[in-house]
């Protein structure tokens, strides 16, 4: 499947909930599928692109983050859905962010992008399905942030969402998340190159290296480094300096690339707006109020050894969602070694609940 | 308990597994109870000091770290035990490391100190004890570095070790925790401020706040950060900002204070030297032969939530020693939300478990 990104500009000024304007608001997306197909909405991790699957061109070596669950025959299916799949507000993937020209001062926004929250983020993406002319959504769906915003647009608009499944997810942001965030929001601010947020754009800070070297071991597990980068090591004379090379290696190969263009005005603004996340926030701190507005029939997937994501964070949704209504929503952990990033790495495994989950809504 | 450091200079100069001579090495210690009592040796984890009980002064605020463990009357009961706690080679606090003056050049080691290994820690400090007249250790006991340090001397001078208790332990080096060390010291060699480790001594690199930082992440763990930062928090407007304040806060809080005189070269050189540990790497990587070189009863204690030595590296220790000779080893897991920080914090719990197996011992 060979896709492009698109770009939407809204009809109406934005305005995030601590005030001030964001003109000419721009969304990048990406459209798979059937056009006349029910739609079915994906959103995307903290970090990453809207880019959810296919390649760009025939030679593209990585596919989209969700190309195993996304494409036709898949559990997705293209053949069937109409498939949109939108950068956020804040992202530096294309829609509108700290790298976009303010229309007043006709420079990019930088450090002067406005504060916005989650909740920014969902109405930013309610504001473009509209425009698409989107009526209602057979399903939202995302990994991390992306399982975030699925369950905060269910919450603010129960009629709109038709079905949600989120992937590494909570009601609220958690706090190990939190303690993530601020530790990579503090060092791009902290370094010396970061100039107050007037970096010369496109110069990678030192402390991007540092984050995506965390990033690295933060979001997967003890697990997984061993079963890559020490099972394979047989025993004997210096197996155990090879395999000290080979965790080196894993932190350093690529990294250059890994953070090339990689914004950090962008990062501080999608981190801060993610730890504003609680589905009770915009109930003067109401949580199972908040959770309860989900009237949709609703899929959480946490991944068993996620640090930032635990297992019961996601059944605690499920516990309020159920108490209300048996069966509204059902909780499954993926066994799986790769932490948080098994929320993309395990698509197999995911695909197959969302087969059975969409099977059952049909 | 009102204690001192203490400064031995051995006899003999030093040799480093991979060459070089180290000369005038010098040994600080603590020394606590009972002159002619059986010697229990303490040794501590990787970027902490020897300071394992006691406190300095009447008004000292923080003691030792093992200060719930060892004292009169207390599981290493310094009544009945000399306990002697030595400053590991390398380390920055007082020990010879790179912060010392290289006798052949009359300036400090810095970056041209040594590399040394694990093994080396080991025998510098059983010639430490040789000089002070230890002719057999009733114990050898420690947490996390001194946790491996122990099963090292029990496997390298088995008839001088009577007894092993090792705290966050493995039989190797953890893949998990070879990642932060690589990530530690490569932010440090990256600062700006290092300078090829020839640094200003005692102004602290940026990379030693982020060090730092992700120390308070990633040596506890999801549980800690909810209980103490989040439950505390009642729900209600603006507690999830509440929250993030909290988190930010324990990030940041006496981070100043905790990095000063922290010695880059010293991290370093002994996060380097932890990654050289494997109990079979002196026995061309033939690892059970490596572990089955120790004689002594062993009590292993692994906490429940520690990502750097998850309770089955303790294990696999456990079950080469136990297959040999039923009995020997003593597995036990703490159920602790503490995470690394556990092998310290865990005091009461870890102690009554060394209580028990002192009195199995006599």
């Amino acid at each position: 499947m060979i896709v492009k990104t698109e770009y939407k500009t809204l009809s109406q000024p934005f305005h995030p909930e601590y005030g001030s304007v964001i003109g000419n608001p721009v969304v990048a997306y990406e459209e798979y599928g059937k056009r006349e197909g029910p739609v079915i909405f994906i959103t995307h991790g903290g970090i990453s692109s809207h880019h959810a699957a296919g390649r760009y061109h025939r030679d593209d070596p990585v596919p989209g983050f969700w190309d195993a669950i996304i494409g036709p025959g898949k559990p997705i299916d293209t053949n069937r859905f109409r498939v949109l799949s939108a950068n956020s507000l804040g992202s530096m993937f294309g829609s509108t962010s700290p790298l976009s020209i303010n229309p007043d001062t006709e420079k990019h926004y930088g450090p002067d992008f406005p504060k916005i929250t989650l909740i920014d983020m969902v109405r930013f993406h309610r504001a473009f399905l509209d425009e698409m002319g989107v009526q209602r959504l057979f399903m939202m769906a995302g990994p991390s942030m992306g399982a975030l915003q699925t369950l905060q647009m269910a919450a603010l608009f129960p009629s709109f969402v038709g079905s949600a499944v989120a992937v590494a997810v909570a009601g609220r942001m958690t706090p190990y998340g939190m303690c993530m965030h601020h530790f990579m929001c503090h060092a791009l601010q902290m370094d010396p190159g970061f100039n107050g947020g007037w970096y010369e754009i496109g110069e990678p800070l030192l402390a991007m290296r540092y984050i995506h070297q965390m990033v690295r071991v933060y979001y997967v597990s003890e697990g997984i480094v061993k079963q890559l980068f020490w099972d394979t090591v047989p025993e004997g004379k210096d197996a155990q300096e090879q395999r000290s090379r080979n965790v080196k290696r894993y932190l350093l190969d690529g990294l250059e690339e890994q953070i090339e263009g990689r914004d950090p005005n962008c990062y501080i603004t999608i981190l801060n707006a993610i730890n504003t996340y609680d589905l009770g926030r915009d109930l003067a701190g109401d949580y199972e109020k908040g959770v309860n507005r989900i009237q949709c029939p609703v899929l959480l997937m946490n991944i068993s050894s996620d640090a930032e994501f635990p297992p019961y964070w996601g059944q605690e949704v499920a516990d309020v969602l159920n108490r209300k209504l048996t069966g509204q929503a059902k909780m499954t952990v993926i066994d799986s070694p790769w932490g948080h990033l098994g929320c993309v790495q395990e698509g197999a495994l995911l695909g197959h609940h969302i087969t059975q989950f969409i099977k059952e809504l049909c």
